[in-house]
């Protein structure tokens, strides 16, 4: 099953910026795809990002086996996915700010933009048509057209003495203007560019992001004029906020704070959006433990009524009540959870940790609260991703040099797929949700 | 954009039990297919049913068009549509008891069985091998396998006297067994068929289905042996089961009741699951209205912790606590609802109506549970459906031969496509969702 040695061409692509058709390689013929005659459906796939040699790899979760492996995507160390709505693209948001369109069924690169120095993942709208990029270096929110990747919108994220003065210097619209300087280069009078996570796709060509630098949430709005996005801009939310997510109905966006001991909360039905500060005093400020990975919000589990979040540095998954975002109980774990992920019904949590315990996966019952098993996948479980209905679960085991897919009903494994140090797992039926 | 003259072929099918591949013809070349180079995604493609002449429209929700047209496939009066996992199967069940399986890449008819007599929908199971129908003449339900439409078991749904003696009797494995008799013909001993409606999958190759005549609830268990179902039997429901519906979580599950003035609910997670009745004394018992048509229950929106549901023979939705589920309000509404459909972020809840009032849609704002518009989109509006993530709404109007796409934000139509007697509206998503 080692697919590795297929691969020493290694396809070192030309970087920065490169749009149109590029041809990276597909693999070996398959049998599913060689007959032209016979189409398949993008409903079942998704990509597993090999991140050591910047490959994707193309997956099929009912046969449950690697279709394909499509190189030369620059350095996947910190990669995210999102998908086009008909299935067939997957957009790859490399940490060297390269943004790659992969055709899932040519398996084939379409196009590639370095958009950024640093970036640290991104968004599409909910129809289709914008993918955001979240960056490092320089900081801010660039916006692309889904099809061609060209640029459409700049959002520079400025801050420093005066911001709060300028609005308008926030938002550049799309402009010969080059962006690339370095991390927080200074504009003009002393602004910079501020990092950007937690960027999150809302209904209405919306996106909402957290300024890191700035401890502000933004909405861009884009329905009207993509060119001249529309910010609503909440400072003051606390220091540091260094990752969020938005609920699976688009209403509250949650930013987790680094720098003080609870999270930012908007609730963008409000016709005055604002933020307000939960779960204070959860246990962050007592810094029991050093942090030795940083948790993904964006894995955040709303199961039910309840929300089930990492708490930082802590061997605890807090459970929130997400009517009045009270804790309302906390479940020891077996290490500092990373993931913490519902399987789509909500009856099951998953939970993967940090560094030393990160051979670990823990499956929580939300009924009772508990923690009903623990299973050893393979070192290094990196992530993990539910089919759409719940019945498997993939688990990339980075230094097994393998992904597990189990049956989530009877925690037993169902098929293991060789691959080189895996990471993100991300199935296409993301495409039909917000969030991701 | 009339594309009726195309089919003058109107391809009669031959009849009963057809296995195997058979080829209807598909429509003029497109465009978006015709080149084998560009494969598509199956993502966002979805079908309409054009009911008057037993033929399937398949469209695609990006670029809002008619794909292609595939006809043949019988009585589609109260036809109904599941997807398999890829997205490339549609499994249409058509009144008069054909189960038609349609490929929406190649867009032919890849198998067909005339499965009944009368038939009332169907279901497939969360990992997409079994597509179960639900039968009124004569009762039961049949499960086919996904691949082939060859029958995998047979629920023949006995009731009568002794019936709950025996209940071995209830289940029979697929064996030679004609079970194609007139509607609750009887069986030895008396027994004879229950007419089956709402037909649900639930998490773990289960279905759960609701006996008319029985007055009661079974849910059928085939992940050990897909022939041979275990079946839990709840009887004692409440008279006449019409419809039901699972939540989007796959925990209740809710039958309506024509006989009762109240519904009954099960919750699944339960270890033992019982019924409870709830709802009682909502109205259906006063009867002031004549009833124009049954509401749809599988339309009951489910949004954040409300559920809105038609009140059947009432110009009313309600709306109930989904932790009590008690009735929390009413909404007043301009007709008798039949179709109370949440957008996927809950926000919005859109409502047709029956007679004399089915040329309106209305509008809830369900934070502010107020009508906040009131669309006229065409003549008999039969069915609606949203794109996953919810821009954009398709409403069928029958006696305007034409299917009308909203922008639900500004509520302002995006298309108009022309099509003939068009009902069900069926996206792909449905795949990766319970319960549809």
């Amino acid at each position: 099953m080692k697919r590795r040695s297929l691969f020493t061409l290694a396809a070192a692509l030309p970087a920065f910026p490169l749009l149109g058709s590029l041809g990276a390689c597909a693999t070996v013929p398959d049998p599913k795809v060689a007959s032209p005659a016979e189409p398949i459906g993008t409903g079942d796939l998704g990509v597993v990002i090999e991140r050591a040699r910047g490959t994707l790899a193309i997956v099929d979760t009912t046969q449950r086996r690697v279709l394909a492996e499509v190189p030369g995507l620059g350095d996947l160390s910190h990669a995210s996915v999102v998908f086009s709505r008909d299935g067939r693209f997957a957009y790859v948001f490399g940490r060297d700010g390269g943004l790659t369109q992969v055709n899932l069924l040519t398996q084939r690169i379409v196009a590639r933009v370095m958009q950024a120095g640093n970036a640290i993942g991104g968004a599409i709208s909910a129809d289709g048509t914008l993918v955001a990029a979240q960056n490092y270096t320089p900081g801010g929110v660039k916006v692309f057209d889904a099809r061609t990747l060209a640029l459409v919108a700049d959002i520079p994220a400025w801050y420093g003495p005066g911001s709060e003065d300028s609005p308008e210097r926030r938002a550049a619209p799309s402009s010969g203007e080059s962006t690339l300087g370095g991390a927080g280069a200074a504009g003009d009078g002393g602004l910079k560019r501020s990092r950007v996570v937690g960027l999150v796709d809302l209904p209405g060509r919306r996106f909402a992001f957290s300024l890191f630098d700035a401890d502000a949430i933004w909405i861009a709005d884009l329905s009207q004029d993509p060119t001249r996005p529309q910010l609503t801009q909440l400072p003051g939310i606390g220091r540091q906020p260094y990752d969020a997510l938005v609920t699976p109905d688009g209403r509250h966006y949650i930013a987790g704070l680094f720098g003080e001991d609870g999270l930012a909360l908007v609730d963008l039905w409000e016709p005055q959006p604002r933020v307000r500060r939960i779960l204070n005093g959860y246990g962050r400020g007592q810094q029991p433990l050093p942090v030795y990975k940083m948790p993904h919000l964006r894995g955040w589990a709303v199961a039910g009524r309840h929300a089930y979040l990492p708490a930082i540095g802590r061997h605890e998954v807090l459970v929130v009540d997400t009517s009045t975002w009270q804790e309302v109980g906390r479940i020891p774990v077996a290490g500092q959870p990373v993931f913490v992920i519902a399987r789509p019904d909500g009856r099951q949590v998953w939970v993967n940790f940090a560094v030393p315990d990160y051979h670990r996966v823990q499956v929580i019952d939300t009924p009772s609260q508990r923690v009903i098993d623990t299973l050893e996948p393979g070192k290094a479980v990196l992530h993990l991703e539910f089919s759409p209905r719940g019945e498997q679960v993939w688990i990339s085991c980075r230094d097994d040099q393998r992904v597990v897919v189990y049956d989530t009903q009877r925690r037993a494994p169902l098929a293991t797929l060789a691959l080189d140090a895996p990471s993100g797992i991300f199935f296409t039926a993301r495409a039909a949700r917000m969030g991701f």
